[in-house]
């Protein structure tokens, strides 16, 4: 673990959190201990076909089946315009949101829900909606991105062409294409054909990916109320109540004001929470019934329907001089959006080349639908599937070369004041230092003995984007501090808000008490998701210490009749020379007497930047592989982290260790099944298989503490680049291992087997 | 009603309250809704003496009753100093509080509880109850405050000696006079007996009053959990949060913020629900038992431990010139506090002549304890009691003198300049022209024919001291804004708060979202009580309002790159010259762009002033007497207030004719039937007589709007001062009717015949 950060008295420690007692105890409310008086329970109707225009819904025997309170379509949900929210406020177009919870014409993946009931109780609506009758006229079906990109593909949407992007957040343009392709996103640099047709090495690629699933504990689970003024009340498991009040509020075409989410403990979320599966239909339901209406996901259905990540095809081609001097990059991404765009392709595109400082760079992203469910982030979206690519063909290419991967990583390092694929030049990011340090550090040089054992590494960027958080800090009369934020916890950032303010303020953490609470109760504050959040709420909340300081700072100058600017604020203690000598209060007996002295002292503020910048970090994997049977072992493995500042390092450890789990779980167990009729065989969790602890040694992490410029306590964002190079380090070092490249996600035994028939053991691992 | 008040677009119309729904479909939650898992039920061990040593409690048998988690006693709350808490923040000792809450020693009124369980259910806790032995020296009770000030009185305190306060609020000299007063306050102008024995006309009477209750239809209920870690969460029924908060810390023993108190809504306090009967006690046994613990008082224990307001013995002189000037004005005023110091008698002594510009006054109250259960404030307190007896005096006064009573008032009416019995100058008040309006009314116009019937007028003075409000604004995208307060919600401030915003943002009431949060999620707010909450928190929304709009301004200006001194704000629009002419956006579609222009906009404040300052009102109330029964009805009632500026004027109203039927209540109606021992005969609401729909005539309400200088809408503090006169006003109602003075509250027939018995009904009323 980390030290504590020089010049820091709370930043660095590793405080007991503020919610734990909650959590162990129990006590803590999660979505689905929401019981109101009155409840109806709802239940979705899903689609058996993977692809089929819906004919006819008949739902009078459901609505008949005593104990049914409400039953309805896609007719129930407002018709509401094509188009785009701002990306700030939702994630996707609030139509194809509303079309992927209940389907209006088309089903377009198998469990695409088509209507949904309302009863008194859940048994009661499980059999209302075998009751709802639907026909159906089955249409060919595509699972496949390469097949949906083919000129005779089965399409999936009339009218959905395709737009081109350059990769920087823009809107596209559209080329009039009409078929399964969204958008193809770019980025070019210099001349990436004649570098290639000039290089000393070149090494080309074909790589694929599975879907994954976030695999969060927790399924979706929300209740609303929607009362005869108006007013829609959610009590839901959301990663950002404020994307499920805009993204809510657009689907049922209601001001946004209206809508009312109060988030409960979250069961994890890893991006697939960001969106909403259940809200919208819940509100509908009540506002038909009168009653409060909850809905839970089965496991089931959370697999089948509420995610995954995207599966992808993908081809890197790399070249390089004989020195080790990287040229050119080229990629090429086509990523499964599931059933509506949005794939996050463009997280592949500007990010999989970032590491490398390269001339001439082209990467080309695409976009496709296909006959699945719509895909969801999973954190740091789109970046695993392409980083596996860039940097198995990196690994080739330094044994092509005869170089150390880590030598020829440094070699080609992006430094302070080099672009990022975005064209913007890096502040101080700690990339060298953390190659150095993955190089330096005892696993890298420790022997690894024993046949098919190998040794991999592999490294990622990322860009962390920022949004906005709003805080309200006030004192209490005992000298402690309540921090109010609107992001949902995941990650501890309850403990880390505390953390933040105690250190403005000279407390200890204790003595700041963090909540978070509802849409009404405090400012617009963006999602808890894309590393932003303690970025971005200690950022506020250091504004709004500085404004509480200010404050007390007026105070004592009134108790001692000075100017407010002779008085000083230093570790927790205000002094000034006065007319009877030197003063000092501390401000827990300053808080003391804020009642007396003009009354209580609050302040609301928000991040004044939301630039988060750039953070790195990389992987060591040691594995073996059972010539047998197939299986990979990860004997040991060490992620390295840039974290600027950690400012709790057991949680940043933490998030790192877990990162690199699901790391793991995505290089070697997890995949989707699914059949030709497009149904998932392993819907659930014994078949689904998340990595457990009989699978993962122990993570040692390493964290650097390079610190960011932009923010005052340094912080980077660390929720999402460790789960970007595991599976590209165990990938490498099973290369390593057995000689043979793996070029498909996951590496099953099954397809490790096949690939060491195609290939030969070799007698010696090449790590050593 | 009034109309809306000049220059102001939503002040002073009647919006749908914002919070209606909820509590007209029953889906507010109140107190007693709350239902947590395992919640254990509380119920107390009560004294059957009114004074009586606590020799032994053996709490044994019901500890062993099974479904029983917790038994207490006194010794179970943490002894503390006997420490005078700060005013701002309890509204008494919290050591005398503990005591109040369980007798730890000794009992002082019947129904002092003595110990505590909770169980499983609250069958079992009933009983549990029960078999909880306690064995009582029985000590001789004193009931009246006149018997409690004699020499030879049953002392309750050992330790308590009388303090002298000159009425400012100051602390007091300890007199070091052992006994049963607490306390002695006096204010003093000119010399009194010298102006009385100069007056050409002086009266002099005796009077009392009896207990009354705060008639709150909600009983107390709390919730309590005291979790391992030592946050303890209260859900309950209060006027202040932040005082539960407080005063529960202090009687535990814990810092005040590792207390968390949720306001549910609340049935009615009236003064009332200030302090705590239940909240420490749910906590310690929350603590024992590992579970939420709820107590819910029933009706009987409302009446004989939770209140009452206090009873009185008063005498007022007054003398006058023969042409009306009144020169000399004698108060005193003994209250009952029941078993603890702290009556409200210091409200009576200094307010009930502060209507009247008399050059020699001297008001002499003294807080008595007795064997009653420990008084709480109601609405005004101790003013209805003093004004009941110096403006009867007055009438008699303009008897004697044949002035018409409102001419005689308004001759030595005060007015802007004088100055108050605290001494300070009156800024404009408004009194003059409330006494010229019910002069100039038709009610006071109209003919009263018939036998037995009569006219009375009385008038009040309140000083509204005010506290502090935080307030948290933030602006929605849909161009709407969230309003946060931490006072609850009694009569009807969330429409006021979401009024005040609307107004100083130019949008309409239904814009604002108000909302009343916990201890946790807003800075430190004063109790709804005191006539300040409109006051206080409006004008801390009008500062958060101005720091909006300045940030919305710096927005435009980004917008159409002007400096932010450029842009104009007026009638919810924001305009500017530019370089490419003039330009204008609405608070509306400003909003909309605010997260890609900065990111939202927040902001907190406090109320700068807390001088609400004075307030008079006034009531003409006819009466008729039947002879035969003593049954006083009352025919027609009209009250006036001058409410400086009526931001909801139906709101004022209620509250105005809410106040009115409690005068009545407590003219004619109300009152404790004690027996000798002690025993309250009539707790229930069938046998305590509250007014009903059919006691009362409509209460017209006449609303001036002099405006408050010290407020930017003009705010007074409307809550108080109507329940001042009205019993005044029935009195000399009843005195103009029969010929006879009545000397006690209430009025009730039997008294009325008795009072008839000794004088004689005069042959026609003197009012017409």
């Amino acid at each position: 673990m980390a030290e504590s950060a020089a010049g820091f008295r709370v930043l660095g420690t590793t405080p007991v959190r503020h919610d734990g007692v909650d959590k162990v105890t129990g006590r803590a409310r999660y979505a689905a201990d929401v019981r109101l008086p009155r409840t109806a329970y709802a239940k979705l109707v899903r689609s058996p076909y993977a692809h089929a225009r819906i004919l006819r819904i008949d739902t009078s025997k459901a609505a008949a089946l005593p104990g049914v309170v409400a039953v309805m379509t896609a007719a129930g949900l407002p018709i509401i315009e094509d188009r785009i929210l701002d990306l700030a406020e939702t994630q996707a177009n609030a139509r194809m949101l509303a079309e992927n919870l209940l389907a209006s014409t088309k089903v377009l993946y198998v469990g695409h829900a088509v209507a949904a009931v309302a009863a008194t109780d859940v048994h009661t609506a499980e059999e209302a909606a075998r009751l709802v009758e639907v026909e159906y006229e089955p249409l060919p079906a595509v699972f496949d991105v390469r097949d949906a990109m083919r000129p005779d593909a089965p399409i999936l949407h009339e009218r959905l062409t395709s737009h081109y992007k350059v990769a920087r957040f823009d809107r596209g343009t559209d080329t009039g294409q009409h078929g399964n392709v969204a958008s193809h996103q770019q980025i070019r640099r210099g001349d990436v054909e004649a570098a290639l047709a000039a290089a000393d090495v070149v090494v080309e690629r074909e790589f694929t990916t599975s879907p994954v699933h976030q695999g969060y504990i927790e399924p979706p689970s929300s209740t609303v109320l929607w009362q005869p003024d108006g007013k829609i009340t959610i009590w839901t498991s959301t990663q950002s109540t404020f994307n499920i009040r805009t993204s809510t509020a657009a689907m049922l075409g209601v001001p946004e004001s209206s809508v009312k989410v109060i988030p409960m403990e979250i069961g994890g979320g890893f991006g697939g929470k960001n969106i909403t599966y259940t809200d919208p239909i819940c509100a509908v339901l009540s506002r038909m019934s009168g009653r409060p209406v909850k809905l839970s996901l089965t496991r089931k259905e959370v697999l089948e329907t509420a995610g995954p990540a995207s599966g992808s095809y993908m081809r890197c081609t790399a070249g390089a001089t004989r020195d080790g001097r990287i040229t050119a990059l080229k990629v090429y991404l086509a990523y499964d959006a599931g059933a509506y765009p949005g794939s996050p392709v463009g997280g592949g595109v500007v990010t999989c080349t970032a590491c490398y400082n390269v001339e001439n760079v082209q990467v080309d992203g695409y976009d496709v639908v296909v006959n699945r469910p719509k895909t969801a982030s999973y954190r740091a979206p789109g970046q695993p599937q392409a980083t596996f690519a860039v940097d198995s063909v990196i690994d080739d290419l330094a044994e092509r070369l005869g170089m150390d991967p880590l030598e020829l990583r440094l070699k080609n390092a992006v430094r302070e004041g080099d672009r990022d694929p975005n064209g913007n030049r890096f502040a101080p990011i700690g990339y060298v230092e953390l190659l150095e340090a993955m190089r330096d550090h005892p696993h890298y040089r420790a022997p690894l003995e024993g046949p098919n054992r190998g040794r991999g590494v592999a490294v990622a960027y990322r860009h962390n984007g920022g949004n906005r958080s709003s805080v309200q800090l006030s004192v209490n009369a005992d000298g402690t501090v309540n921090c109010v934020t609107g992001a949902v916890d995941i990650g501890g950032s309850r403990a880390t808000s505390a953390m933040a303010a105690a250190e403005a303020l000279g407390l200890a953490a204790a003595d700041v008490h963090p909540s978070v609470t509802d849409t009404d109760s405090i400012g617009w504050t963006g999602a808890t998701a894309g590393s932003r959040t303690t970025y971005d709420t200690t950022l506020a909340i250091y504004h709004a210490a500085q404004a509480i300081k200010q404050q007390m700072t007026r105070r004592a100058a009134l108790l001692w009749e000075v100017e407010p600017e002779a008085v000083q604020f230093a570790g927790g203690v205000f002094s000034a020379e006065t007319a009877e000598g030197a003063k000092s209060i501390g401000f827990k007996d300053l808080a003391r007497r804020l009642l007396a002295t003009g009354g209580p002292v609050v302040a609301s503020a928000i991040n004044d930047n939301n630039a988060v910048g750039p953070i790195f970090g990389g992987n060591i994997v040691d594995v073996e592989v059972d010539a047998e049977t197939g299986k990979v072992d990860v004997l040991r493995c060490t992620a390295f982290i840039d974290a600027g500042r950690a400012l709790h390092p057991d949680y940043v450890a933490g998030q790192v260790q877990g990162a690199a789990v699901q790391g793991i779980g995505w290089a070697l167990h997890e995949e989707y099944f699914v059949g030709d009729d497009g149904v998932m065989r392993n819907a659930s969790l014994l078949d689904y298989r998340l990595p457990t602890t009989l699978d993962v040694p122990m993570i040692d992490t390493v964290l650097l503490e390079i610190p960011n410029p932009r923010h005052p306590f340094g912080v980077r964002g660390v929720a999402e680049v460790p789960l970007v190079p595991p599976a590209a380090a165990v990938a490498n070092a099973i290369a390593r291992a057995t000689g043979v490249r793996p070029v498909h996600l996951p590496m099953k035994p099954g397809a490790v087997l096949e690939a060491l028939a195609q290939g030969a053991l070799p007698v010696a691992t090449s790590a050593d």
